[in-house]
């Protein structure tokens, strides 16, 4: 604690971030004390803004500051094929590849019966109802490789194959073990290449 | 980039502050566009107030969120030793070891001919009127032991010597060519106790 009111709240503002310890918050604080204000100002505006302005996608789940994310409302995407991930950092994280052409459906989270999560508390019902309105011919599961991820697969492998649609799971070129969102671009290309049906 | 501007512009804000990247920032930015409201108001808050409510003490440097800082303010500190240090952090990071009861005097930087920074650049010249005031009886160099930081200790102890003021520099308890802030209590009270005149 630095004994001085202001600095001691944004320092706990700060360490609730995550990664950020009770130290880098400290030292954090100090520099935005020390930045001019006009910069404190932008950095403070843009915390505010990027919760206000953006929300989640109605159809994919996925975030966006406009009424449809940036993949739904665009045109040129193939329709028929749907990569289904955790969270909307993994759509950005797949989005560099700039390989896939599809769309994407965000789950807001994987099945984990530790945490409490089930079927019903992540977006599985409204994959349904787009998969329902028979557009969608391949649903590619990019859920991370780990336990939850791999049951959250599992589960919906089990749901969707029965409705005829084509079901794949992107290839182990993803670590396992790893996080999506700090795969290589060149891994994840292999990884959406050598996906298999299941 | 995440190809949504509001949380481009968020990624870039984070980025700016010292030791987050690319990565770190954008993972940031998601993270707090996932915040339920109120928390990053608190956040956005904290951040505008740590810079408007914080300023410099206008005696020793030391930066507060009242008229004095709390060390100046205190009638119960010793107001004839006087510790030199780079900056507030240096200052945070004495307090805690609750040794030492004497004053401070910020410089706000050390020479650093490199940086362009000279003598004059930083608050020496505040430190010299403090001292010509008479109150004080020893300085107590506490700048980090790294090559700016012994050269300002040296231009000051030739400065302050033939004023006929004890002049010493704290030990070497410090690790040489760390920094202040991330040592830990006990080593910066040995370096406390050890300090030496020269």
């Amino acid at each position: 604690m630095a004994g001085i009111e202001a600095i001691d709240t944004l320092s706990l503002q700060l360490s609730r971030l995550p990664g950020i310890g009770r130290k880098t918050a400290q030292r954090l604080a100090f520099h935005i004390v020390g930045m001019p204000e006009e910069e404190v100002r932008e950095l403070a505006v843009a915390i505010f803004n990027g919760k206000k302005k953006v929300h989640f996608c109605p159809v994919c789940g996925n975030l966006t500051d406009a009424e449809l994310c940036s993949v739904c409302a665009d045109e040129q995407r193939d329709r028929s094929i749907v990569c289904v991930v955790k969270d909307a950092r993994d759509v950005n994280a797949l989005e560099r590849i700039r390989d896939y052409n599809g769309l994407y459906h965000v789950l807001g989270g994987v099945i984990s019966p530790m945490d409490g999560v089930g079927p019903d508390d992540i977006r599985i019902r409204e994959l349904m109802t787009r998969l329902s309105e028979g557009e969608i011919k391949e649903v590619v599961l990019a859920t991370n490789p780990d336990v939850e991820g791999e049951a959250t697969a599992a589960y919906l492998t089990r749901l969707i194959k029965p409705m005829g649609i084509k079901v794949s799971r992107i290839a182990h070129g993803v670590p396992v073990g790893g996080e999506l969102e700090y795969t290589d671009e060149i891994t994840l290309m292999r990884a959406f290449e050598g996906r298999r049906e299941v």
